[in-house]
């Protein structure tokens, strides 16, 4: 954290990463704390998010979001204090959510902030399970794959924010059986410790395999969050009118080449499968129940979330590295 | 057409094909007309279908229908005359469509045939616009890819059967532009008669640019008869909220490969695509809807079908390897 209140320090694009990203793709910036205008506000960010979505928005590609600007701080959900401005509600001392993190002083529109309650969770709750990720999680499965009781779900980076909170939603809702994949033995341990089923190591052989192992009378559902061979074994151990909810592949995300597609997708007609891509920004008119249902099973202690927390806007972009690189369990976070 | 009415002859399958069929995987065999146990039927066929699904079929695979038995008949859509037998009020002189193709003579349980009125339209549009071939279009266009006025729809395999019939159904019910490929200038010129708003030939460069050129504000719905190149290229393509669905495949039915997949599907996130894949047999909920439209339609002379007719039980395999070829033009059907 900046000693000196009055400077700001963010982090810039420096260039654009080829393939994978590396330290030299990012640049630490000391500016000066921003001052108010009418309608705004400044927040002095307490925790700042990193996502696999951001590995996209550093080329230079036209997509849902516009790409990340050279030389300029880049930008993702956070959370902080009003330290300044008051407007719309909000004044210094507040809470709130907002989507410029990247940096320690954030000047914000108020109209673009949301107010949280720090008493029902430690703040950074609201940057994974109770946040955006929690609501991934929760409309991914329940909206766009339309999960029933009594199904068995599979999903793919089940360690990891989304992955994490996707299988505990399912069983907390009632599914028969709950898979996960992940990168190492400790994270399929935890995975277990959360309730999932089974669980696998992606490393230890081929995903169809251990996936038909896991789930011998099939799978119902599938939470896509890395594409490729995964997405090709769920394909093929989906059982009639299965559903894909297909929110990463974070497998081809630095991949300078075409990324392997499933070669079995023609099994989708005979299985009469859909699969369907999403983005949670669609799914807000979920957000009030699914903060009613989250809220209770962590008040009740039948939710966990893991995170994994670094310290200093210095250390974003290795924060960001490490989870392109799978060394999160849970949300990866910065501490500010 | 057999002149001896005593003689009945089918086509069995004397192998399996590897790749692409060959007339030596067919095998022409005579036998004797049978004759009808109680809750049975023999029907003289008048027409059979020949469809791309049946490729499928003649792999030892387990799929949604049980593979074909070698050295047995072939089975498939088909329509005639009951000329014996009389049982769930079907009689002799009745005209009925069943499953049992491929064969001049067959023997029905009078439970599974459907009693069709001649007097509404030649007997073998029951086979193609008023029948699975139309049931097809219907469903995977309003149904599966729930099409709205106003949209752009595009669909390969245009010039097939099921193909025609979705551009045409998309037109009538309100599209805002319909775009076709096929195989041929023949079948654009076709495409561009019944109403399509544009048409390409796939063979004369690549699709995603033909299409692009022929859908500059981009696809709503993709209607997916073909797979590979085109499943791309209409991902490429499609709109936010596009829907695909995904009735069949045929570039990739006869390749001993896995096929080329489509290597842009991380496209399904940012633009909320859904693809669906369906088999009409899901959909028999639509059919009293579909005919009444359909055959008002007809009656009213704005649906045309194109029918590829050959002649003789002895012709079927050769009709069914033309299918395989792009041949036809609309249904391709056997008279017997």
């Amino acid at each position: 954290m900046s000693s000196d209140s009055s400077v700001n320090r963010e982090i810039h694009l420096a260039s654009r990463p080829e393939g994978w990203p590396t330290a030299d793709n990012f640049r630490l910036v000391t500016t000066e704390v921003p001052t108010p205008g009418p309608g705004q506000l400044v927040v002095r960010n307490q925790f700042m998010s990193v996502d696999p979505y951001m590995r996209g928005r550093m080329n230079d590609v036209k997509s849902y979001m516009p790409p990340f600007a050279l030389d300029a701080p880049l930008d993702g959900g956070a959370i902080g204090e009003v330290v300044a401005g008051e407007a719309e509600g909000v004044k210094p001392g507040d809470i709130v959510l907002h989507s410029l993190g990247w940096r320690e002083y954030a000047l914000v529109d108020a109209r673009a902030v949301r107010k949280v309650d720090p008493g029902i969770a430690p703040v950074s709750a609201y940057l994974s399970a109770l946040g955006m990720t929690g609501l991934t999680a929760y409309a991914g499965l329940l909206d766009v794959a339309a999960m029933k009781p009594g199904e068995t779900v599979f999903v793919s980076g089940a360690a990891g924010a989304v992955g994490s909170m996707v299988g505990q939603i399912a069983k907390l809702r009632g599914a028969g059986r709950v898979i996960g994949s992940a990168g190492s033995p400790a994270k399929v341990e935890r995975l277990l410790a959360l309730g999932f089923d089974a669980a696998f190591d992606y490393h230890e052989g081929p995903v169809y395999q251990q996936l038909k192992a896991a789930a011998p009378d099939g799978v119902d559902v599938y939470f896509d969050n890395v594409g490729s061979d995964h997405l090709e074994a769920a394909i093929g151990a989906m059982n009639l009118h299965g559903r894909v909810a297909i929110c990463g592949m974070i497998a081809q995300y630095n991949s300078a080449e075409p990324p392997a597609a499933p070669r079995n997708l023609a099994l989708v007609i005979g299985k009469r499968l859909t699969l369907r891509g999403f983005l949670v920004g669609d799914h807000g008119h979920l957000r009030d129940q699914f903060v009613q249902e989250m809220a209770g099973w962590l008040r009740e202690g039948r939710l966990s979330y893991d995170e994994t927390v670094v310290d200093g806007i210095e250390a974003a972009p290795e924060a960001f590295l490490g989870l392109m690189r799978g060394e999160n369990l849970g949300k990866m976070l910065v501490r500010l």
